[in-house]
């Protein structure tokens, strides 16, 4: 198959090659627009050859099993765990026995807080034992636990209002759900807030579009000067009953125990391989996800997709016996829940490179029917990946939207890197996050080959083209 | 509110009463259609009444807010259960301070069987905790657990054939979902058919058409004559990984342990309440639901909300100042998810005066918004059943279909009385039932009206006009 592939679009890459040649000198192209448009379109058989191979070909549905065979194998991937290390130690060899170039791990110290037992039983106004997990980063709480009268609110607005009522309390906040950005607030400042008007712990409705009586848990975060309380996510049902509760006057009564535990950092890797370029090995497209997880379910969704697809466009291209001019390189991330750990540590080891990365691409906001690329870039920059992704007419995916983004590859597109993240149907998306229900059963094949596909075409074509992509 | 409505709509009922004589006779109506027609037609003022007083008036969101304040207090209701008889008890007390009539309560005898501690956790090929619920009537394990191999199959053709393969193993069902009535064969017979070829336990893929690592429960049957064995459901999820992990040969283990027991029957009741019929008090038109439930979640879906619009229903024509010729009564069920105890009882006991039934109606298939009604009578009581929903034109609500029927009126149906049924938007509802998610976030209070609210027209009609629907 490699070999007929390469035989029947070697024409049309050499073809490419050839008609080429550097005009690109210290940052300003002296090639008018259209050239760059005649340059791209030259790309749409191999585009072609990469979508048929992944949707139609022998290599549907591989990331999806691929993925299937880790998280099966590993289950989830906190920081600092022993799955999470597996998990790199698999990979690895994923990576070389694929016939990636380059396959090497780069080490990071990264935050180790360990899940213990913990439960919230309702004392009052009867007995109820209320779902919960604990918040990453969360104190334990005293042995006996912490039991405490409860104040329900639905905002931080009503807990200032409020302050007076929350001293000695467990507070529950039963904030709506407006979108991620906005509503996580609650998760990552709830315990800081509870605890500056006194709070004893705070209880956080889950951060999630749907729930079927599913906590969904995330980082939270301390603040220098306030003091530490445990914290730990609720089922938006327990939040909405305990507010119905509470407006009908009745008394709630709590009682939380956590035994969660901080080791010391531990030690891990961003897990790298790469295609190494033709004729510009040292310029770099990045294309990544992270390999860690939340330790609830399977970390199939987040971000294990983004993972797989990842390594899956590097696959295909390697596959069809593609070799870009510019090096292709694949980073799975390590720790990014607890704060894009790995790729803070990449960025600082490689920043002195920052001049040759062309794109850096991540893929961490689900993998399914993909409706475009999220870009940030200059204008220049974004008309050329208008004419990138004018190659996926034949899977009907051609948008470019802005705000390409991604915690891991953040630190980039600020130094002034094009960044590019992959937009999907996220109807769905948060009824999984961070939850039990983050598995398999979440993932669809046919739609992991689209964004595979979609995921491939753009890399490789900026990878390939003459130019790097132009910044501001 | 009460006295105006009765003012504005008393003309249009008391013009309907004089119209009417009764000339139904050896049940053989000696009237035209065209005259049954026209005294359904004379329904429609008071049909808007009940119509604007639910869905826009002073009544709308009453019976949501009756429902979340029962059970929040209670919690779920699971037979022979102090939750139970504690919400009968409640309900017994709602129904006279609303003012109906002859409020009492018909001694049940009910299983009485309680889950204990239970888990079930993968030793093979990892670690892995496997949330579960053990199945109503379930016998428990050995103190120690089961530990075994675990057969994955899915369906029970599969497991005929492999049924070598079976002995001293666990078997795992992952059946697909197709419909509940289909796929609900593998709770209700998953244990027996394993037993016969010599498992020591069976775990059963939740029925359930969506969901987010959530187990669902349900009555399981054994069978005289086969060894009864521990069997618990577990999520669609872990079925579905331990289906890829053996299609990957991977040898599976797993440890269950459940501490559930069986009491011996306990007392119970089914809760009635009446407005007793002006001129054929002896005549009854029934209106129900099932007020247990299983013991996770609220119970506010299954069956709450049909308890709930029934209830409301002889609100809202109380409230009007209605009353029909014949008797309206509701029933509140007890033991339903045990195999209709309650309505066992009740049909033993009433079935006497089986000819006095015009109609039995029973919701509990959700209370989500009403496409319209299931009916079961002979076609001219059909005929006339289409006239009555006619009068719902106003919610655009007139549908009347087939199979109507319920756990709970099925023993007067087989008697040959027609029956109805609620036929609401069923998209969300085995997302939630028998599951943890069975609670007051699943219901609207705005759906809730219009079920009321077409509950309450049917009843009041069927009730007042002046013949009994006619049988086959
Ligand atoms: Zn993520
Ligand atoms: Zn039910």
């Amino acid at each position: 198959m490699k070999f007929l592939i390469f035989t029947y679009f070697g024409v049309v890459h050499l073809l490419s090659l050839c008609s080429g040649k550097s005009i690109y000198k210290n940052g300003i192209s002296k090639r008018t627009f259209q050239e760059i448009k005649e340059e791209i379109a030259s790309y749409g058989d191999i585009a072609k050859a990469i979508i048929n191979l992944a949707v139609y070909g022998k290599a549907q549905n591989r990331s999806y099993e691929r993925l299937a065979l880790l998280v099966d194998t590993v289950g989830p991937r906190l920081s600092g765990s022993k799955n999470l290390e597996k998990a790199i130690q698999i990979m690895y060899q994923n990576l070389q026995r694929d016939g990636l170039e380059n396959v090497h791990l780069e080490p990071v110290r990264i935050p180790h807080w360990e899940r213990g037992e913990e439960s919230a039983v309702m004392l009052e106004p009867r007995t109820h034992k209320i779902a919960m997990l604990g918040l990453g980063s969360s104190i334990r709480t005293p042995p006996e636990g912490i039991t405490a009268e409860v104040l329900v609110v639905t905002s931080f607005d009503e807990l200032q209002r409020r302050a007076s009522e929350a001293r000695g309390k467990i507070v529950v906040y039963n904030q709506p759900y407006v979108n991620y950005s906005k509503t996580v607030q609650y998760r990552t400042q709830g315990a800081v807030e509870a605890a500056k008007v006194g709070a004893l712990a705070s209880l956080i409705r889950s951060v999630a579009s749907f729930s079927i009586y599913s906590p969904h848990t995330g980082i939270q975060e301390y603040q220098d000067g306030v003091p530490k309380i445990p914290t730990a996510c609720i089922t938006v049902e327990d939040a909405e009953m305990m507010s119905r509760m509470a407006a009908r006057g009745i008394k709630i009564v709590i009682q939380l125990k956590m035994v969660e535990k901080t080791y010391p950092d531990a030690d891990s890797f961003n897990t790298v391989a790469e295609i190494t370029g033709s004729k510009y090995p040292e310029q770099v497209v990045l294309v990544s996800g992270h390999l860690d997880s939340w330790d609830v379910g399977q970390g199939a969704m987040d971000d294990g997709g983004g993972v797989f697809i990842s390594w899956e466009a590097l696959s295909l291209i390697k596959d069809l016996g593609l070799r870009p001019k510019r090096t292709l390189r694949l980073v799975l991330w390590t720790a990014e829940e607890q704060g894009g750990i790995g790729a803070f540590q990449y960025y600082q080891l490689h920043k002195v490179n920052v001049s040759n990365y062309s794109l850096v691409m991540e893929s961490d906001a689900g993998t399914f029917l993909p409706t475009g690329l999220q870009f940030t870039g200059s204008e220049k920059a974004r008309a050329i990946m208008e004419e990138v992704m004018s190659l996926l007419q034949p899977l009907n995916i051609t948008q470019v939207l802005s705000h390409g983004e991604g915690t891991d590859i953040n630190f980039w597109i600020q130094a002034g890197v094009p960044g590019a993240s992959l937009l999907d149907d996220l109807y769905k998306y948060f009824f999984f996050h961070h939850s039990y229900g983050d598995t398999m059963t979440v993932m669809d094949p046919k739609q992991m080959n689209v964004a595979a596909a979609v995921w491939a075409v753009v890399s490789y074509v900026v990878a390939d083209m003459e130019e790097m992509l132009p910044r501001s």
